[in-house]
């Protein structure tokens, strides 16, 4: 493994040790048994190897977002759930998530967002071109859809930034599945697996 | 004029002369006509200044949205156009926009974003009830559907965030409307208002 990696491991393992928001350089380079000198090679600072490690972190759940549809043999409606759902449930460190959601992360949290976004609206977009094949849906506009999803996932319902209660929570994805399966012209309850959780 | 708004006065009045980035507390003091030491009985330091400026700057535009939908005798199709026309053309000095897009100030902005999203989405949602009534829209979640075009605005066409050509945020505005019109069963194009710049 290269040293680059080993460096936001490090990182990572602090996180998962709480110890994250209070470790210096040093430490960080200490921990991934590495000369503070030659760390500063891969990273000018504590902030790079952070955004690195939630570039990565990121970029694994988009991953496996992709290998889940790529492996599914199934009809639109259940290839979005199966996608919305992974993305939904996909984990991330909770001493990490509410790292990102200090405001002075809030760029790199933004960032994340965006690349989130960017990388997973594609994919929607050919789950919802598979379904006007399939026609399961009526759609002129998929990618613009798949973006308009993406933004409703990443602001209006990250926790982070609006407090809800669960209730209200149930009655914003009501609300959007209702949007989506007009907008779609799908089946009613198509979308209904965005409100039914386990 | 109480002298917490002459020390924003200062500020805003530091960012149209293009100095605000560079500007000190004492800078911003000197600049209200007030000594140092009392400047930090208002504010602890430049970014809670900052903070207030931008809360001010926001506050206005949700005032004057109020006020020209409280004013408009028109129907919902109308006035949804009235407000976002106004949101969207809702001025911003270009040198503080351009500071809230900075990463260092992604947390102000987040909250700027919440903040307008919180208040605006109420005057939409009245609006979509308005149409409901007239018989123009058929809705069941007129507060979702508002935190949800809230939410495209504040993230998806937010140009500092997503960087597009002229033509790609036309299709994200064509397929924006097409969703509204979809979910709210309104009249064909009654949204092209969206993309039909003047």
């Amino acid at each position: 493994m290269d040293k680059r990696e080993l460096i936001i491991d490090a990182l990572q393992q602090l996180f998962e040790e709480g110890k994250a928001g209070t470790a210096s350089v040093s430490e960080i380079a200490r921990k991934a048994n590495i000369a503070k000198g030659g760390m500063y090679y891969y990273f000018k600072s504590k902030e790079e190897v952070l955004d690195a490690l939630v570039e990565r972190v990121y970029q694994n759940i988009i991953n496996e977002c992709e290998s889940v549809i790529n492996q599914s043999k199934e009809n639109a409606v259940s290839k979005m759930k199966l996608l919305l759902d992974h993305y939904r449930q996909s984990y991330v460190d909770p001493t990490l998530d509410e790292y990102l959601h200090m405001p002075e992360n809030a760029g790199i949290h933004q960032k994340s967002l965006v690349q989130i976004s960017t990388s997973l609206s594609p994919i929607i977009s050919r789950i919802l071109e598979q379904g006007v094949q399939e026609g399961i849906f009526i759609c002129d506009y998929p990618q613009q859809y798949a973006d308009i999803i993406m933004s409703v996932f990443s602001f209006l319902l990250d926790p982070g930034l609006f407090l809800r209660s669960r209730q209200n929570m149930i009655l914003e994805l009501k609300g959007f599945a209702d949007l989506l399966e007009k907008g779609l012209n799908a089946p009613e309850k198509s979308f209904s697996f965005l409100y039914t959780f386990k």
